[in-house]
């Protein structure tokens, strides 16, 4: 089996905290294994073959649409208030331009890019040996076992939601940082920002919705919870000081990690296709999601999420590789700029309308 | 003479960095005191009585509603790029609406209340004491010697620069530590923001754009550069620790800390219309503020930004004393809020539509 739980269903309550949620769900897990309590997948298999839940009837789920997925975080809903909607409003994305992001390299130029990569490597590295994530192991493994490949190092989806949660915890740290460091500097050194602060911001609110959106399919355990706290002091103190000793590397730096996130996500959006991740098959995208990226009735399933999410990786990589190439001090922010001659030559936007995986480079965009 | 420097009048080309425009309009400066170097006032008055400029007649500026403004920060622009709007809209206030802004205080209720009003008092002492605004022994002073006290303690143009310069430079922590520390929280606890960060990051970035205006009328000297260095480190440092500790008395202190932003604004306003600030009643607001403020024609004075400003202020006193009073986990951002009766209550918005300069108690609004 799969998952490592599972779990009673239960419907929390709106006006329950999410730490309550929490508490009140762990209380209904009937552990049926002895392995640690990393991860909680909670998401509804109803009629998925490989999974079994004990369903009170009278706390069945709101929406039809959404039979798989858990309110992990209720809606905040009060006497007065209705609904809280997201800080910034998602660019829309067609189905077509998503279909076109892929992996990308940037090839390294100097010294700088070359210190980012390394970091990158070194990183992707570590995390791959904790999380249990080989894919080349696991490719030639399978040309000579393929049994033994599937057992050992195949991915699947707590696997993959694992690390997906785990990244993007992290994620939004670099965006939050070099925002508030650029909004500092501007004050004390009294000069503009010139538009940066925007996009990094949202990048970062960006990659919290990520999260937030995973958060709705799965809730780490004990385990889990305390990797992220560790990694996100370590992450955002090395991240605080390196942005403050070269902005331009730590942009490369942001780039490549996407490049790498990117990588990621196209290979959970292949084995779905090639059937290898069942229960994601039949999953619908939560309701948070749906109302976050526009998504348009028929293209929610889980697959639609993983290309929204992959665009939105890719548009890190655009942006961090474009502002890497800029003059840290001076340049406006090409993201959120107007241009003079837009008709003539293609610009950067915030949607997917041009496509430059390895970044604009600095005479096409100032 | 109220101003202690005259300036050869110069117009900084596109392209300069401020940076460069600093040291190109330092290098333009024929000190006629001998002074210490805290402030340079660099607006134009032509025809102003008690100044006199050396204008070069080629370089004459851009825009004749701008004529008394010095373009310390040039428009960005580039061969590509046409300019770079700011990050956030700022809502409409009608001159009615902005008039009804006025000093008021809410009372301490409990003893987070009271350390918050104290650390304001202390820090308001100090700044009182360090920029040589007594303007309790003015109005005392003035009573037995009017012509003394003119001389040792009266406000004039500089003097309340000096000021707003200052406290905007710090003023812009506050929002931009508590969003990102929000952030940061939401992710590593794995919990909704419940949309607090966004309305804290519009404050931080709306109090840069008051510096960012003041900063086009003066240019701040070495001395005031490095009191703003080293305020931003200890009060960045002091409120972030602070702020893991208790964000709910940091939100009642910056609403104190507004409550004394809007007395001081009152006070500009009001000497304006004394006759007290002779260069700032012919004086136009920069075109960055006509832009940010939206601020229609024939109402573009000194003063009328004065009116913009303080409203902000009086905004931000309203959004943190409510802030304070909500749960700080679990209660949605009532200003990012839909309501569900919104017709027969009254509820928080981003405007100066229903004003409580005491803030919003949580039974209001939650
Ligand atoms: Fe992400
Ligand atoms: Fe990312
Ligand atoms: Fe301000
Ligand atoms: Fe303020």
């Amino acid at each position: 089996m799969q998952c490592t739980r599972t779990t009673t269903a239960h419907t929390i309550i709106s006006k329950q905290s999410a730490a309550s949620a929490f508490r009140a769900l762990n209380g209904g897990v009937t552990p049926t294994s002895g392995s640690r309590p990393a991860f909680i997948l909670v998401q509804r298999q109803y009629g998925a073959p490989r999974r079994q839940f004990s369903v009170t009837p009278q706390r069945h789920l709101k929406s039809s649409s959404n039979l798989l997925i858990k309110e992990f975080f209720p809606v905040k809903e009060s006497e007065h208030i209705k609904k809280t909607p997201p800080a910034w409003h998602h660019p829309i994305y067609s189905e077509e331009q998503m279909n076109l992001v892929g992996p990308s390299h940037r090839a390294t130029r100097n010294w700088s890019d070359w210190v980012a990569l390394i970091m990158v490597r070194v990183l992707r590295g570590g995390l791959d040996l904790a999380s249990g994530y080989k894919h080349d192991k696991a490719i030639a493994l399978n040309k000579n076992d393929p049994a033994a490949a599937t057992q050992k190092f195949a991915m699947n989806e707590r696997k993959y939601l694992v690390r997906n949660i785990f990244l993007e915890s992290v994620a939004g740290v670099p965006g939050m940082v070099a925002g508030m460091l650029r909004h500092l500097h501007s004050m004390r050194r009294m000069k503009r920002d010139n538009g940066w602060m925007e996009t990094l911001l949202e990048e970062s609110y960006n990659e919290r919705m990520h999260l937030m959106t995973f958060l709705k399919m799965a809730e780490p355990g004990w385990f889990m919870r305390i990797m992220v706290l560790g990694a996100q002091g370590v992450f955002f103190n090395a991240f605080f000081v390196s942005y403050l000793i070269s902005p331009r590397t730590c942009h490369r730096f942001v780039g490549y990690l996407e490049e790498e996130a990117v990588l990621t996500y196209t290979r959970e959006i292949e084995d779905i296709d090639a059937g290898k991740l069942n229960s994601w098959e039949k999953m619908q995208a939560p309701d948070l999601a749906v109302q976050y990226w526009n998504m348009p009735e028929g293209h929610r399933s889980m697959r639609d999420l993983l290309l929204y999410i992959r665009a939105d990786e890719s548009k890190h990589r655009e942006v961090n590789h474009t502002l890497a190439n800029l003059d840290q001090e001076n340049d406006p922010n090409p993201y959120v700029s107007s241009y003079k001659d837009p008709a003539h030559h293609p610009h950067p936007t915030k949607d997917l309308l041009h496509q430059r995986p390895q970044g604009w480079e600095r005479d096409e965009v100032i």
